[in-house]
């Protein structure tokens, strides 16, 4: 059993390759939801269905989010209204959250939701919200008001300076049936190559995640999503930078240390591997940069490799 | 200035006649909103959305509701989901809802995001829900439970047997602002050829506006929907006889004669305007059945001819 910390593109990319070298029912991915909002009245959870369509090979490579072959004609009659569209919503992609937000009113738990449109699109993984309850990231900006994720992430680009974040309801959630399990039971437990900040960091908020990652970190094995000082897409290196980690696989290293046994690097960071073992991980420099499947496909490989050599 | 009580596509012909011949400016619609429903999560106004799509001429007459040119991506996805696809919304139609939800959900009361939808397509006269406070139209079959309106109309397709009517929030709602104003200073009110039962009916619940009606009876002009003995559209004439009322111009009569002082009947009733008229309204026979827009642009040259005639 394999289970993954998820948030996005990245964690999507990677679980694509996993899902290639291991049998799709024994890979969970707990996915997380500090990132969901409400829009329009729908309740859209972006890195479960970056997953989902990820895995589903729904997804728009090209583009890098949303469905293949999407329309946007609903978004077009929206802007004529004058309604807010900076929050792109593809026609194909609505009916995702239609149908989320009417079974969450019929009262049926996120992850029982997640469950149905997994099994609807026929990804054979297990996708996990890593909570039932809502968790929601908030930034507080330099010169300005808190502001939620997506306001931060969409509307403005994350093109503004962070002083601080939060994940708002994550003290008093509980993590989602099954997400506790799957930390005890993976043989590995892999930290995707997410955002450690505003992905990972809001699972590792929900109460009992953290803990379980301490006590099997020699199995717990992260990605590093920096690669020679800069994010690979996103704004994981301001971030860290802003709040006072440096943007490197050290500091990386450095926010892992505590639920991480080993923490994979690319080749172009290898002159900082011994910097990174110092923090006491054990580390393993590969090629991480996934353009193709076959990339993905090879990481995980080094991922899973990295547990059986180690704990063995 | 004149001003209508109406439902949906019936009323939205008579509506499209009347700005022909009247400066939309000078035209008030008061719209049932018993009609509406949530689904998905998202605020559904079917009667002000048929009203709006014809008056801005973005209606699809050929399928009698709706938009032209719509398309049907979220539905099909939808399908693939599992999700209740019964009521349809089409791609751009969802745009609609989606505006609306987002404002109300803002705090918009639904009288202002009406006027904001309606400026947007740009329909020229003025529409008001009956109410800003939700009035929910629900119906008791004669061998089930009480349901909403859109599952007996569109999910049942209306083929269910009806034992009683009522509008659930009626009776504690307030009239949106501007409607009874419109009602006190309407050179000629127009009861449009909507469902007497369930179009209608809800209008004349909300507190103030039938007394407004009797005050001016001598103005109002209703237009029977049903003709020779048959509802030209939907169920008013079943629901008529369900409910003991004759489903004949009579029986409209006989609903309205409180409130009316005149009833339109279509020429093939003929020999029933002397039982209309023995219920004290003043009965005009003339075509009622509006195929095309000339057709609606006479039918409300007779409307309001009805009154200068009548009240001079």
């Amino acid at each position: 059993m394999i289970t993954a910390l998820a948030g996005g593109v990245g964690a999507a990319r990677l679980l694509r390759g996993l899902v290639r070298i291991v049998p799709r029912t024994e890979v969970t991915a707990v996915v997380n939801t500090g990132d969901d909002t409400v829009l329009h009245g729908l309740t859209i959870c972006p890195d479960l269905d970056t997953v989902t369509y990820t895995l589903a090979g729904m997804n728009d490579d090209e583009r890098g989010w949303g469905l293949a072959g999407e329309t946007w004609t609903a978004m077009e009659a929206l802007e004529r209204l004058g309604g807010e569209s900076w929050f792109r919503l593809g026609d194909k992609d609505l009916a995702t959250h239609l149908y989320r937000t009417q079974r969450l009113a019929d009262g049926a738990p996120l992850s029982e939701v997640t469950r149905e449109i997994t099994a609807a699109v026929g990804i054979g993984a297990r996708l996990l919200p890593m909570s039932d309850d809502p968790v929601r990231t908030r930034l507080t900006l330099v010169d300005g008001p808190e502001i939620a994720f997506q306001e931060y992430f969409v509307r403005r680009q994350h093109s503004v300076a962070v002083a601080s974040v939060r994940f708002a309801g994550a003290d008093t959630c509980r993590a989602a049936p099954g997400v506790l399990d799957a930390l005890a039971d993976g043989d590995v437990i892999v930290i995707c190559p997410s955002n450690p900040v505003v992905s990972i960091g809001p699972l590792l908020a929900v109460p009992g995640i953290a803990d379980a990652l301490r006590q099997r970190r020699s199995r717990v094995v992260a990605v590093s999503p920096i690669v020679a000082g800069a994010a690979l897409k996103g704004p994981a290196d301001r971030l860290m930078a802003e709040l006072g980690v440096a943007p490197t696989v050290v500091g990386v290293a450095q926010m892992y240390a505590e639920v991480a046994g080993t923490l994979v690097i690319d080749d172009a960071d290898a002159a900082l591997a011994d910097d990174v073992e110092a923090l006491g991980l054990h580390c393993i420099v590969a090629p991480t940069v996934m353009k193709s499947v076959a990339d993905a496909e090879r990481l995980s490989t080094t991922v899973l490799d990295a547990v059986s050599g180690h704990v063995a």
